[in-house]
């Protein structure tokens, strides 16, 4: 049995940490921290988890407490990770991070990003980052792990397999996403009233959107040098999905890239490739860790068109997190993560 | 193992069984029929399902098929069950049937209401109403078990420990119910268009709706006597939940009315009588197979507003089947129905 | 030419104001006030104004500006007018005040529900209540109006026809009100986020909501004499709307309450009595003036139910403002206030 | 007062051709036809007219009275046009067709996207594509014109200023489009179900959209020869609205793109370049007649992005077809056209 910790949890990546650890059988929550929920019950402020926790209260952020468990994930905003993982990855706690503290390996990249000095720059060489269909092997042997964001899972595995393999023009890639309002948070912001996002459709952070950084390393990686990409967000007005639709000109035409797809995710659990000719609908992951793909050509021309699909909460973020304890704990990575989606 | 046939699986109680069967340890789905998406793959149709049922396919209904499972729900309109039942009985098949075919134990008054003659009168002395919260004893020893709508569902949960105890005046009871769209099914009507049911409210069949003469049956029963009921249900721009308002003249003012729903639902796993004061969200039971009450005597006045939510395709439908499937086995009553609510 | 002055304008009446106020053709906006704003162009905070106010910035609050207005609309938080209606009323401005500050007559009662002494308690006795319905004679010569809240607004219009005439048992109504989210204003707050308010449904201030009172003291009028009300209102996922379900006894069965609304309206210009059976939707009145009302009883009983809607935004707040100008100032009531909704 | 005839009101165009041309005080609806809803009062369909059409009902389509009309405008499925066009111009009549039948002016491509023969090849020579914005010299003289799609006009409008100053790869330009789930129309789809086009996004039509080959033609018209476009479209959970994300290259970096763009629609009453740096909202533009415009080079780089929004049903449909019709009968352009968007 795991002993889960987690930092932060009052907002929506951590509730979805709750709900997914409820039904994980090899994993207990120990600790819940948040500063200003302090003595609050987790089921007071979410009524969703009413008889799953009935014993469990936010408290306020304790090292010691935290430190006694084998992981602590952090559901915090930038910055707080930075300032206590050294002290648990000592207590020889295993750290699993949400946030963006170490998801960028340069810390100057980093800084420039985020608008403050990178907190932890010695932790930064061991730190991985924690998309299992890229890393898995390194996951295993980690202590410090960074989960992805939500844009850059459903970016990365749409279009990781045709960079890999060196299909794509790597100079011209686009990323057109599409977030439900979730990805906000549960800050009370103007933005993200209902009033304000509700029926309505807008692109943001057109100039530069912190994702973009992430991403680009990413596909660097895959590509095996450098690429250009153009990032594109956009606020939908639904609470939950990512929809991220890929351009990249492959010129190749002899290449069958349905198969390219379905052999690249062959033997991965939670990356599914739909057949040939379908559009994925955000809804069909709702909940579920899942990633949904499709590959188009359309009208058999040079551009490519990936459709992917993530649950931002999920894949984006929480049952990733848990994705990665499940390797890192020895686990079937599936434990507790085998739900079908919520459709309708 | 329970081996489980489903009629007519194409409609979101279908979907929504196939959902919650996916994870029951305990039961296996043998086949699913449906006329129209025979030979079509059940992923196919939903794309959630992928990777839960990699060789169902819908098949065309056979009664002999069907009668080889130990149970058979019926997710159909009604008057399928009607004509089906009785040769799945004899074949010794257990039946669950969530439609409204044997919810009424007056063939005439059914007839009255669904505008067609009763199909099998002769099944209705031994159908047993399967709201387990009443009726749970009835269950155990039932060959065909009538699963309660989902309006029924909320508004008895909400309303019964009121008349049990004799304290409600039972000739002025109201029930101001509001429905998510799903509830409408997935039948293609102009009236559940996106651009019609969105991003507004209205009322309907004020005059009479279906359910109102099975909630009168069912409050009767509580209350050991004739009731009078106002039922106005509403159509809300949403995709799951109900939410019931229940207004009752409690003219006894010394009981404690928080104590009486605590003590009413004690033991009952799917109850949540939430503290006083609260006010349930429909969101907090989305997926769930719970209903979520709060009891309320405005301004200590003698009318005792109760509020009542479930998810209509959950407690209101598909979940409430399997919990009765569950109680029917002689299976722990919360096998696979003990997840939590997806919220946000 | 009405010279208009707009306080606080940077919240959802505001922008309303400034949007009928834009197709009005007697009327031209001088001046708008705003303190966190000032010197902010309405049409960067508000893009849907683009081109029609093209000179038109917040500005700081300033009595001698405002008093050389015609009159002054206040869309503001309570406790703003009453510090500075005394002031423009000396000055000759007349003021029409969307908040709450002059709609309950009882200093004592107001200071109860809004938590803080009233704060220009000799303004009340010329204050006018602005439901022209029941009010114009009144709004003709008033100096001060006070806007009706969106909850009574809808909840009067609905049974005040029932009340006149003597027909219902006065101390046992019951409003169950639905509204869309911008009810709750702009203001930035975790309730009121996409992610909280949508796909859900919830009862909420069933203790005791603030137009409790107001709806109270309007029925009393009606009725002329005491009232029993008990009045429940739900957040709805929806941007705008109001859909008040009313719930009244009349024992008289001869009545022929279809043709009492019709009479009691029939000169009405913005009541809409729709035909017997109807169930007015709130997007029949999305962006109008209008407030749509059907009456029913169903099943022939005694009880009657009344369904009434309207754009919480316009009938409930704005467009009534405008509708109480050009009362005041002798214009055609239905200047700038003819347009159809928008549906879908 | 230019006399109206509508042909097949009863979908979205159709109403909201209603609604705009309710407050035109230089048109006057003559006649509305509708095969299925003759007899029908067109506000018992449509509630929101309920006061602005007392007298207007469906009726049969007739050549006689609709020829009596100085124009008829087709809000109809494609085929209709083609059969009714010509009778109505040799009897002098006007015709502004809002549905495909002569938005492509090879009656070829026509039939091979629309997948039936052109019905009327012969009047494709004088139709006149009514994108005012770059055709309203031929708008001015026409007799038959075909309103742009949706789509195409939000795409048109947010690339034609580059192309026809040369500045972009007219070879890779991408059009990635939202919209809201009434550019689906009105017809009862699964698909448009509130339950299945509600909170999720997906992508549709890859392969092949029939506004791809519209668009392209309007692109090559701007750019003078050929263009090489991909276009996909994408169904967003909201009513009205499309949002066009355009991509193409410019690698000429001198180029003041802002500039432009202002400048090619400095007296376009109806295109709003909106300050450098802007992401407009869809609600924006919401039953509003306008395009808004923001032009973006992210990071510095060759490649160019547009964001241009529409409400599909105003300036993508119905307000473009009075704006044609202003334009047609030397009416101010702006008649009836003025009002702003509703927003919120």
């Amino acid at each position: 049995m795991v002993k889960v910790g987690i930092v932060g949890g009052t907002g929506y990546t951590g509730v979805e940490l709750l709900r997914l650890l409820a039904q994980h059988p090899q994993a207990q929550v120990a600790v819940i921290t948040s500063r200003s929920e302090a003595g609050v019950r987790v089921d007071a402020m979410y009524p969703n988890l009413r008889g799953h926790y009935p014993d469990l209260a936010f408290s306020e952020p304790d090292v010691a407490t935290l430190g006694a468990c084998d992981v602590v994930f952090f559901a915090t905003p930038h910055g707080v990770a930075h300032a206590l993982a050294g002290d648990l990855l000592a207590a020889g706690t295993k750290v699993i991070d949400l946030s963006a503290d170490f998801r960028l390996q340069d810390a100057t990249e980093w800084a420039k990003w985020y608008g403050q000095p990178h907190g932890a720059p010695d932790l930064l060489p061991e730190a991985v980052y924690g998309l299992p269909e890229v890393n898995r092997e390194a996951i295993k042997q980690a202590r410090l792990i960074a989960v992805p964001g939500c844009y850059p899972t459903a970016a990365q595995l749409g279009l990781v397999p045709l960079l890999e393999a060196g299909l794509a023009d790597a100079t011209q890639l686009i990323a057109d996403c599409k977030s439900g309002v979730s990805g906000a948070g549960r800050g009370a912001s103007v933005g993200s009233l209902f009033s304000e996002a509700g029926e309505s459709m807008k692109a943001y952070g057109v100039a530069g959107h912190r994702h973009l950084p992430e991403i680009r390393q990413g596909l660097r990686r895959a590509a095996g040098g450098e690429v250009g990409l153009t990032f594109v967000p956009h606020l939908t007005p639904m609470i939950r999905g990512i929809h991220a639709t890929l351009y990249a000109n492959v010129a190749d035409q002899s290449v069958d890239l349905q198969a390219l797809f379905e052999q690249r995710y062959a033997s991965e659990p939670f990356v599914d490739v739909m057949p040939a000719g379908s559009h994925p609908e955000t809804r069909s992951v709702r909940g579920a860790n899942v990633c949904r793909i499709a590959v188009h050509r359309p009208q058999g021309g040079d551009l490519v068109v990936v459709l992917s699909v993530i649950d931002n909460l999920v894949k984006g973020a929480s049952g990733q997190a848990l994705q990665n304890m499940n390797i890192l704990f020895g686990l079937d990575e599936q434990l507790g993560l085998s739900h079908a989606a919520l459709l309708p």
